[in-house]
């Protein structure tokens, strides 16, 4: 972590991956992010994956470098302390950040009641606060319509959460700019983020929204990359890798690397494109280019490859399962900095991410494990809420803290 | 556009999705944001999707709301402009933004000789410069090896470029988060985003790289949600639905909606498991579960589905294409407030989306066009550089600016 926000207090509320995540994000760039947790757990505490002992690697990724305090939200004297916390006194303080419901007894106005200047920010599913999950809105919006083989008939889902994960950094980047705001003009805010409307403002910013309303539905690709030269590709031992050239510099080193230079003028003659200025036309004639770089490909190893395409500044890549890059990869795993090998709450001990950027020339400080459940609960309540140790034992006979 | 950076001057020279996306949240979020563009516009000016007279509806969806200054970059005179305008004073000042070289006339060192608290955030490629893009970097990462038909031997790459995305978002909350340290120390910053750490951080935050390493690989696993019950399932008029249900509620309310209580409770006994209580459970016996949704879906039409699964509080989402959704959803576009129509760049007059988060209560004030290029070059050399007419002339003069 890093020590951007070093005084910044967020009390979280959330489960799911986007809530998390936003807490996460600002707890790796300084931020005391404190975490409410129903007493035994909130309803993704044994979220999959688990470990062999039942135990979820899920939770404790999203929670890392997280306090945690444990109170029985069931019950009034309770949600009466998650209100108190959340709106608790100080100039680095009033962040809230959840995934509760609109109205209830966590609303921004029942927190500005207590406290005017709360900036609280609200992961939603759509955005009248009906229930969607990544995957429904990823339905509605037409990207599994978009994936998957050419001809094939079922729309194909994503594994990745993407919406919530953007939603999660969404989260983090609204509220502390809402905090820059308070501190200049004394101002809260109540920010949602909706799943629905991350969705549909990121197809508008890519311009899909504009394509298909311009020019209809774009129809499955595969893995063609839409409008310049992408694909995946077999070499002669096998190896898949996907080649990329957008610019004219990343194809003019494709072609030379792989001794297309010939080929690839006689389709550019044949067809009156220039393949090098127009990206597009790359697309277009894709039926004729595609061949050649089969070809190509096949007709050499990985080993030869790979120093040939890295010396012509060719994007490229190769196919991994995920097993095999953490097994494997330097770079991305095994010997990249971001990654500390830790003690997790299940026991077990993994290498475990710090923040997805870096500040260069400064220390990257301890990645932090996600808290035990309650692990804070008493220093929480004595620091945050000034309980003395007589109060704090009286919530605790009442379990209404655990 | 909401104001809650609205003094904030930021400094963009970026390409690609991410670094212009990260530009468009901070305009989103009041802040100046200017374009340096090469004259003529840069690698991405022409990117697709075009319009039917070849104008990039990527290009003016990502950088709406942005100033534009033309500068020859290719010419020492224009680079040191460049670096005048990253560098030009003010406290709101002295942010930059960019997808260049980490080395070169842009990088970090260059501007932090000129203005020492300069901020600048630099996407990236793979972490150690090399270069890499979304679909690179997510082959690398194994998840178009979880995508897809559980029968299928290639791998099914992405549509949405999330990286990206993640990425634009990260860049701009790091930002923000950096200028809250130098508003107390004093300090700048050189933030690095690299796609490659973006997919390798998020996968171990969301538990799967730690799944990998302690299970091996997930492979894959069609449309099923991993680890409790969702998939798409077809209605008797032929509508293909996302049903998913994750906490204890959203399952009983789906197996009520559906009439499947006893159904389920018959497997329940037959599997020793208890449904509601473990999601994972859902997972483990889908192959007895899914028939009986199966079933039911098939024996209902969508118009009986929709308000049945509605008032059962059920998560579930219709399957549409991206043009049904543009043209007929009411809360993903036609009738949602993020979205604006406004004459862009192109000539064309279409809706555009605004931020993702919404601040309630607060006007959401009007989503504004990319500019045209250099629609702002001279008004920049005044109000930045504080240029008089007679040296911002010979500039043009000069052909370093247009």
């Amino acid at each position: 972590m890093y020590s951007l926000l070093p005084n910044l207090r967020v009390i979280e509320a959330a489960a799911f991956v986007a809530g998390p995540t936003g807490g996460l994000y600002l707890a790796q760039m300084g931020a005391t992010v404190i975490r409410i947790d129903q007493i035994g757990g909130g309803p993704d505490f044994k979220r999959w994956p688990l470990s062999a002992a039942g135990d979820s690697l899920y939770w404790e990724g999203l929670n890392k470098g997280k306090q945690s305090i444990q109170i029985d939200l069931a019950r009034a004297a309770g949600r009466e302390l998650a209100v108190a916390l959340a709106t608790a006194p100080g100039d680095d303080a009033g962040l809230f950040l959840t995934n509760f419901p609109v109205e209830g007894f966590l609303s921004h106005a029942n927190l500005a009641a207590r406290r005017p200047d709360i900036i609280t920010a609200r992961i939603m599913g759509w955005a009248d606060g009906k229930p969607a999950l990544d995957y429904t809105v990823n339905a509605a919006v037409g990207v599994p319509d978009m994936t998957g083989p050419v001809d094939g008939t079922r729309p194909v889902n994503a594994v990745l959460p993407a919406w919530d994960l953007l939603g999660g950094a969404w989260a983090a980047f609204a509220m502390v700019s809402a905090l820059h705001r308070r501190r200049a003009t004394g101002e809260g805010a109540e920010i949602r983020v909706p799943l629905s409307d991350l969705a549909a403002t990121s197809l508008s910013h890519l311009g899909f929204a504009a394509e298909a309303l311009l020019h209809g539905d774009r129809g499955r690709l595969g893995n063609d990359l839409f409008g310049a030269f992408g694909r995946d590709f077999v070499t002669a031992c096998g190896a898949r890798l996907y080649l990329v050239a957008i610019t004219p510099k990343q194809w003019r080193g494709l072609v030379a690397a792989l001794g297309l230079g010939e080929a690839v003028a006689g389709v550019a003659t044949g067809t009156a494109a220039d393949f090098t200025a127009d990206e597009g036309a790359r697309f277009t004639h894709r039926a004729l280019l595609f061949p050649l770089f089969e070809a190509a490909m096949a007709a050499r190893t990985l080993a030869e490859l790979g120093p040939a395409l890295d010396a012509a500044g060719v994007t490229w890549g190769p196919y991994q399962t995920l097993g095999q890059a953490v097994r494997e990869d330097a770079r991305l795993f095994t010997h990249n900095p971001q990654f500390q090998t830790i003690a997790h709450p299940s026991g077990l001990t993994y290498p475990a991410a710090g923040p997805a950027a870096s500040l260069a020339g400064e220390a990257r400080g301890a990645v932090r494990a996600a808290p035990d459940l309650g692990a804070d609960t008493d220093a929480i309540l004595a620091d945050v809420l000034g309980l003395d140790s007589g109060a704090i034992g009286r919530l605790h006979d009442a379990g209404l803290v655990a």
